[in-house]
């Protein structure tokens, strides 16, 4: 059971945190935002989960490069073999790319450990050979930063949807190139929207394998495997990019009426599992139509569920750190099972604006006046309309709308009372 | 690891499914879904999860109700104690309401048995009890199903997003009343929406819980719990319903400009907790305005994670007992540790409408023509535009449009491909 465990009364003793040794492979975009991560979470992962991380190795393969002024550089080494021996409870791999990916995750999970990997491309090539491993040794493999960046789309595959008759997967999940045709659609041209796709840090330095469709098809053999139970190295997919001219795919989806997307898709033809991934021209309204910037969606389609929508952040360091994040966390709590230390239950105090809407009478105008009077509540408007008057109040909490309710509920002028969150 | 192990080869020799005897307490309108999909998708549960499920027995309270024709009536039984005694694998409890509810659950899990329930009321009140409980007993408590329908909410909370600093979470959590307020919207009387609502097995016969807030409480006490491990009783939740007069309120929300919701909401405000379910009038085009009819939809912000959005259909039997199903299988699947026989992968020969973009030069028309002619493409639609010429293909499959492609590319016509899913 991984559900937290509430606490009546905070305990006056608060147990230390137990240290958690890290080892780091990679820091570049998504392992330095780990690194930022850790340090300015460390708070609230102490006081919250009751852990303190501490990273004890990080692999790099330029010791000289930049990191973050988090990072305690006396961690850092380019010694493969150095960086296995590190004596920690929990691997995390954000290098990207086969090797020394693929070797660091045969020997940790091999050695029984747990391993954290945001690595698309090592798991649409040995996903199934790595977990096959971990279940045999009695590791942990982990992988929910890999596809759908902040969007726990692994997790609800591998533990609810997946067991619902899943009958098509659709959606959007490479954030550079949405993010570019995002731009394109506002007139931009490809090339300042590629660069300022990589100065947000949505796209690498080399974006071939995002534009060419290759990392979306990774995501999507993960998926693949999750949903079908399809080996993703067999998934047959058909693939086509944003390029060549992804200036002339915008403007023939804008003559169209349409925004154009890249779409990657598996589907349960009833013959067998197709997939593809390709620019298509959708309707601005639709679900990927809406979908804008760097953000990742995907929409399920199960025989028994029906239409279940994930939409969230996709490219970008910072999801994807921080699905690393908690994959570390769970595997951390699952090693000795702390639990989130729970929060106080308060009254809410926040401000908002509120609808007073009374049944109009003869004397309903001189009440409402009063009764906002007495409260101290101050309309920003009043409208009178057929059979009654509205009135919307500044922000005010709660308490100051209830009590004022309860005058007019007595005053039987039925108020009827909504919060407001459209500008009037 | 739950994850389905792909096998490269289908076996030849296809081991008998593993029988799972299920006891069933309730067969109203979820129970009785579940026991319809039992039925129904028992040859997909036995191909791809090697299972057959036995419904070994089913309480009710009135025996001499219709019941599914699918239902075996000789399970049926109205003695709680008969059906506790039954020699079943896995607990399904969807009666609702705290008793006898709370006494099933607590036998089953006292005994370190594994109990799956929609039961929201029961979860609001009891959950950290039983969740410890069934810790303590080495049972198993799953309850997807009791909050977001068929949105794998509870899981992406217990497993993934509830370690990633969640600020707040939002969102319509009660089908019944969106889709009163989706039809109100529409100019239907309230009288008029409830029935309809009643007679599509979305409400109730009666609403009451529904109308309150009082379900969508219980939902968001439960969230509240797995977000921020608080006891779900102990959160104080600010509740207004939609009644007494939801006609006026739609009213409102017209005059206004926007749409009204009931909206649950729990907010970390950094002094503590705060938790309210109220009427909230929001923008149409927000998140929660376009969720419509009974859908469900949840926002969940976490400081390190940005914002998360999930929907997907929310009251009802089906997605409710859709969601049961994924429990009931993943806890017989932890039991046995089957795997999912996996899906062959295929080329996709679905049909679709293609547009072909190429460069207008004087031999473009003509090449283009005679290209989609000899790959017998008839185009319904072709436009010149600027320097460009789109051809819209009728419904194709994808290697005709890709032969054209081909041709088109070595004709230095430099074609761009996308696929159109708006109408032309």
């Amino acid at each position: 059971m991984s559900i937290v465990e509430p606490i009546a009364v905070v305990p006056r003793i608060v147990r230390p945190p137990r240290v958690v040794r890290i080892a780091l492979a990679g820091c570049g975009v998504v392992g330095g935002e780990l690194v930022r991560l850790l340090a300015h979470g460390a708070d609230e992962i102490r006081t919250r989960h009751r852990l303190r991380f501490d990273l004890a190795s990080v692999l790099v393969k330029h010791p000289d490069r930049p990191r973050p002024d988090e990072l305690d550089r006396r961690a850092l080494t380019t010694d493969v073999d150095a960086f296995l021996a590190t004596d920690a409870e929990v691997f995390v791999e954000a290098i990207g790319g086969i090797e020394p990916a693929l070797r660091i995750a045969r020997t940790v999970l091999g050695a029984g450990r747990r391993l954290v990997t945001a690595n698309k491309a090592l798991l649409a090539a040995h996903g199934p050979e790595l977990a096959a491993l971990a279940r045999r040794t009695g590791g942990r493999l982990d992988f929910e930063s890999a596809v759908g960046g902040g969007i726990p789309i692994v997790r609800a595959l591998r533990d609810s949807l997946g067991l619902t008759g899943i009958s098509a997967i659709r959606g959007v999940l490479n954030g550079t190139t949405n993010y570019i045709l995002t731009r394109l659609g506002e007139g931009w041209r490809y090339a300042d929207a590629l660069a300022d796709a990589q100065a947000r840090g949505f796209a690498e330095a080399n974006p071939a394998r995002d534009l060419s469709g290759e990392d979306a098809a990774d995501k999507l053999r993960i998926l693949a495997w999750l949903a079908f139970g399809i080996a993703p190295g067999g998934l047959v997919v058909r693939r086509r990019g944003i390029t060549p001219d992804p200036e002339r795919l915008a403007a023939d989806a804008a003559l169209l009426g349409g925004i154009p997307r890249l779409v990657a898709e598996v589907v349960d033809t009833g013959d067998g599992i197709a997939a593809a991934v390709e620019p298509v021209i959708v309707p601005a309204a639709s679900e990927l139509g809406r979908t804008r910037d760097e953000e990742n969606a995907i929409v399920i389609e199960s025989r028994w569920n029906g239409r279940v929508r994930l939409a969230g952040p996709g490219a970008g360091g910072a999801p994807t750190a921080s699905a690393l994040l908690g994959d570390v966390l769970r595997s951390a709590a699952r090693a000795g099972r702390p639990h989130a230390a729970p929060r106080a239950p308060i009254e809410d105090a926040r401000q908002h604006a509120w609808v007073v809407s009374i049944a109009r009478d003869d004397r309903a105008e001189i009440t409402l006046d009063r009764t906002l009077h007495r409260a101290r509540i101050t309309a920003s408007d009043v409208v009178a309309d057929g059979d009654r008057l509205v009135a919307v109040t500044q922000p005010i909490p709660w308490r100051r709308v209830d009590l004022a309710a309860r005058v007019l509920e007595s005053a039987r002028l039925a108020p009827v009372i909504s919060r407001c969150e459209v500008r009037v």
